[in-house]
């Protein structure tokens, strides 16, 4: 029995859905009872979640055992039949519009993949443009492009459990950013992915910009955990984390990471996997860390962990600004600028970065499975990009072996995963991750028990 | 050489087909070079031409022999590039915003069919669900179904080449229908097809609504003789006349018929056909055939074959009013509550109507081949709407035999068209068809030479 | 009793007039009760006779002898209650959205003028600026100024009983300014104050413009005769021919003169009078002067009258372009683009030209007396400028004498004004009226008795 | 010599005052010279002050004593010359545009009211039917009219100065009503004035709600001290306090009362002195009290304060609400139903509520001064409403002397002021005087020294 009060509605979509054909009616209601039940169920429920408080993104899935969801038919198209439902999400009996807008892009965004895609024949599992070309068609799908509109679309990255210091500086910089006119880009939930978004409509609201948009980027897997923020305008959901990294760097026009823990790193690494990408050079990306002053013992050992490893040029890359949110949004809206004038020579879409390079590799997802990780070459003989594509890769599997279920598994089963590479590599890789363990940026409790081992 | 002024221009897409994947571009691209390219080429020309006058639709391709055009790759999406394209389009050097709408409109249902419909899976040879399916799809890519609009589509059917009073008074009809908010839909061109739109549009201007929709729907073996007028503002092409009269009745929420010749004639036991269906009973669909004064004998002779064939309760389903273009748009009005009220209760779309059975034999072509002909059945013992169905099918021979290019030459190597029946069906339809010669509604030039034989 | 249909209604107002205060409620209503009643009511019924046919502007008062009006306090803002009005201007007892517009503004500005403008403190008969800061509020009162839009406006002058094949010359010529996203302003009702609009709406159709404006500006004394077309979106009344003709040439951006009678020639001579000041000089105002082929010989007499009169550097003014709708259009929208230039440069205003000097004695009106008129002088030694505003009020005597009531009245009574001048003057001027008698551009009936006598 | 960065900017109008005549241009150049300058400069300081912070409303005019303004004629219109202005209200050089609309907002309502009322004729000083004329007027000029917007514009009123507890609550309680698109007013500033803002902010956010209002409604005297809140979208500025509560109760549908002192003790006898006139009999207005849990006793109080002096059946118009944000929202939400039957069936405005009578001893300032004090009339024979608009004055005057630089003057010359009157009118009185002190509701320094005495 649900010890929270809940709700029984019908909801009817808007946007998208509105308009379907009774075959696709069919397909959506027997969507329903497939075995994709449970994965729609559960974020539908992480959305309607969210309204529990002004501000908060942490819902606990258990607090409502008895939620279901029913897609009924109907000739004018499809309806939610919610029961059990957190009542927190509707206002005297009807649901509150943001939320419903978000019910059904999880819903459009999951039937896309699950029955539109595959019926296009795309063949996602070979290629890397049917890579790409379905990442666009998510987006284009969820309406997410906007041909017409200028560059000035800035991801942000870094953690979701932050100090309330590093929340409220998060807050200031997407404020600055939303005085001038940019949009803010984030992988939705709480934290560093909250804060740029809130700061961002405030300033917006002054600037009497009604338009700002508010884009969160989720994955099934992480959506039921980290519930979109009531203030994202628009949500899609990519399949899983290497389309959801694709579709932020084809999507925005300039990165900002906030502090973080191994997560973050892999961001940071994935970032760096592309612009040092040969085939990328003299394309702009602004890439800028930054974090409250308190932070500059932080983004100093990541510098000093990406020059040892990567070389001095890796500065050229990205620059770090600590406790300067006013020059970090001055620094991206010169940036803007550039990448306006270069898309613009180059006759290169505003909406989607076509020519970025994005090695295959990184494309396809990456199984954090023993003998896959003790294979992964790390030496300093590698190109820079290659080496960073890897490392990324290592902190992958480091967040998987902390808190996801599977990695979680196969360590008890198989013992910590074993990292073998170059002494120079390892070292100080090693000495970055205890230093998150230190800092506390790494989701622990009571003593750390690494679930990795370096091998020299 | 040719004797017309013509312009080199690159035309940029407006809509739907501004964000484009490069999958896609690179499809469309090659459907440039393909055995298409006729087709294309044609309707594309068709649109062009059709700015050539203020007032006039009639364009002849001939004039524009040099005609080509190339669909250009770009990064931000396609171009076309036309070469040698009339310069009645352009103003300055600019094309017309109207004409570029409609030039992609064109490619966007062109290719739409071609391409993107096939890969869905649809069968559309077999199974009649997927036909009804694909004409819904096709009107919704094409942003014509307008789900929070209330029903006020009027379908206006009639001939092309009537009358200066005939087309005056489908003028003022439209302007009564346009006083009343209503929208017009019809099949592009000139006379019947034309002249409601004008009114309305007037109308609208008098009533400040600036949403009125004109819509017009075509197919590819038309709109090259029929090009779109300029006041259309929503261009629809259906891949055959089948799934163009299917599209009608199922956007449309009322029919306006006005004189013409057996082309509308076909057009009346098409919809007489389905509204005479029992499973249709009680689904409100007004219907009026109407002209000026001078048409009352024309009605009179459609009303006395209908009712001598199909039985007097044919009368319940149309309604005739000779020169009232006031009562005939109240009419229209009054009805148009009763079906919302109807579609509201059922809980049917009000954008397309679902519930509508079409019988299947109605929606597959009929090739109008001399042994298919011959086997029609007509007579009394069949249900009054397979019989309207099989008189439908003869029209179309008619038409075929009359003005198509594959017909004239099946008549020419097989003789007259035998067409086999019960006497009491054949002599009234030979009277009919012999009254459309004598009123000269029959595209016909010196003595007319039946492309039928009356078999008893 | 009324010959012809009518209706009794109540309607209210939308725009400018739907938030009153009771104190200006009360003040309307006292209005309406008035010795204005009698300007009111007639300017009313004007309005709601344009309706009466789809292409007529011809609106006789006669017919509605019983047509009355009262204006009802409502605590939400004013009614008009209209007995015995014509029923054209209403569809299903539903009064025509255009035509609710228009009668709102007559309301809006007879009442500005006779209860605002005064309770303001402004002198209108004495000081210049007064007019012309009268002739501003009562343009800005009809949210008649567009300050964020480019200078577009083209104001459109010639007869409004001229032939159809001038009709519709004007009205290709409103086509290819519409082509060109320009807006058109004439003095409403039908000829040439109707055919530009036409075409241009059928042109802003074509390019998809949905806020084309189409202006009409009127006064107490003509909208009774000439009712405003049912295209014009914005109607203005001012108090004066003076004040008309003041916002005429400050609203608009260039000017386009087709053919007429000693009206258009008044027109034609009170811009030349403004263009030739030499305060004026240097500011950019395009006038065209064009017509159909026909009209070659007309505007060839009108050069040389002006040219013999005003001197070869009249022609520095104007171009005459005959049976050149397109030129027209594109010279306009050529000296469009310096015409903003100049206001740009000049931090001009682009919706009121400011910096214009307008002679006062051009602003007061000109009593058409015998006195006044006799004192006219009129010898080649003044100043271009100053000959050319004398030349306009005989024009405006000549206009009087004719057609208005009261100049009829005055020549019956005193017999033909005597104009008294130069002869190098007098005689072109006697011949370019009688080649108007000749042209039959002069409202006559039966052979013309001149109301004036020329003496040397 | 200025010790926080300052900026020289010119600013150029958005909306109401972008289209002047060059004779209104030049009466507010003047003006910006006239012995009104100082008050003109004060209220734009503030409202460029408001952007130091996110959340800070308190700004010191002493930081910036080298602020000038000056009013620049141009021909398109007026431009704001400024000169050492906050640099917190530019981004990059250039003027925040909310910050913008508000400087042109004052500059809009301080000039209508000094100059184009006075022009209007309308004698403010002695007709009561005039002020409330003028009310409207001001409203209507600042576009704070929405004649087809549904009732729910909500007061809220209470201290500036609350607790933290107390302003979460009154951000709570502005969400809830947000949920419920309504619209929020208040009178600009800190405390209770900003925290139901900012909720319905978040909440309209969350509905999708993009036309929310939040309205901010002043007068010169205290918009120096309280500037408003970025969040406020229309500001408008009333000459006096009288016609600014006059202005809170015409617009407003429903208020709500938070926790304050002497002032909001002010405003609750205001209203009920006007909801208890018999005039205003059966007019609904719902009106709630409402605070955390912590305010229970303080409400208790009001409650006992009321019912004790002004009868039992006091409580028929108002309710008390401890801690039930939502239900205060959902009370107001169906008490607006109540509000539209109401106007609609009296066919009354919803922008403005005429019908409410309005003593007009309430709409003429009071004057705290000794003499006049001493004279009111405080007993239970008088009836309720009047009893509650004299001791409506009682408060004032003791916010008077307790805070405004006259009131203070006026004690220090002639002691306390003497308030006479019944006993079981005064005790009660001074009961509650005492409580706000204890509470630490008054603005006091040090030991709290009334600055009345109780003269039985």
């Amino acid at each position: 029995m649900a010890k929270f009060p809940t709700v029984d509605a019908f909801v009817s979509p808007a946007g998208s859905l509105e308009i379907l054909s009774q075959h696709e009616i069919q397909s959506l209601s027997r969507f329903g009872h497939s075995n994709c039940y449970d994965l729609l169920r559960n974020c539908l429920l992480a959305v309607l979640n969210c309204g529990s408080e002004m501000d908060d993104g942490h819902a606990l899935l258990q607090q409502y055992p008895d939620f279901t969801v029913n897609l009924i038919e109907r000739d004018r198209g499809i309806q939610l039949h919610l029961q059990h439902a957190p009542a927190s999400a509707f206002v005297d009996g009807v649901i509150i519009n943001g939320i419903r807008e978000h019910l059904f892009s999880v819903l459009r965004d999951i039937v896309y993949v699950n029955h539109k895609l595959q019926a296009s024949g795309l063949d996602l599992s070979q290629r890397p443009e049917a890579i790409t070309d379905s990442v666009f068609r998510i987006l284009r799908n969820a309406e997410a492009m906007k041909s017409a509109r200028d560059p000035k679309l800035i991801i942000c990255w870094g953690g979701h459990a932050i100090s309330r210091e590093e929340y409220e500086y998060s807050k200031s910089v997407g404020y600055q950013l939303g005085l001038r006119a940019m949009d803010i880009c984030t992988g939705c939930g709480p934290g560093a992915m909250k804060g740029p978004m809130k700061g961002a409509q405030v300033a917006h609201a002054k600037q009497r910009i009604d338009d700002g948009r508010y884009v969160g980027v989720s994955e099934p897997g992480i959506i039921a955990a980290e519930s979109p923020n009531p203030i994202v305008n628009e949500l899609v959901i990519l399949p899983d984390i290497e389309k959801r990294l694709e579709a932020f760097v084809r999507m925005g026009h300039g990165m900002i990471v906030f502090p973080g823990g191994p997560g973050t790193a892999e961001e940071i690494l994935y970032l760096l996997g592309i612009l040092m990408d040969p085939a990328n050079h003299g394309i702009p990306f602004p890439f800028v860390m930054t974090g409250p002053a308190s932070s500059k013992d932080y983004f100093a050992k990541i510098d000093a962990f990406l020059v040892g490893l990567l070389g001095e040029h890796v500065r050229d890359y990205y620059k770090i600004m600590v406790n300067q949110p006013e020059e970090v949004a001055r620094h991206m809206s010169q940036n803007m600028e550039q990448v306006r004038e270069y898309r613009k020579e180059h006759k290169d879409a505003y909406h989607f970065n076509w020519r970025l390079r994005i090695d295959p590799v990184q494309q396809f997802p990456f199984e954090p499975e023993h003998t896959a990780v003790a294979a992964l070459q790390l030496d300093r003989e590698m190109p820079a990009d290659q080496l960073a594509a890897n490392l990324r890769r290592i902190f992958s599997v480091v967040v998987a072996g902390n808190v996801k279920a599977e990695g979680i598994a196969r360590v008890k089963e198989r013992g910590p995963y074993q990292i073998h590479g170059a002494p120079d590599v390892l070292e100080p890789l090693d000495q970055l991750l205890r230093f998150f363990v230190e800092q506390r940026r790494m989701k622990i409790e009571g003593e750390y028990v690494p679930c990795y081992q370096i091998v020299n």
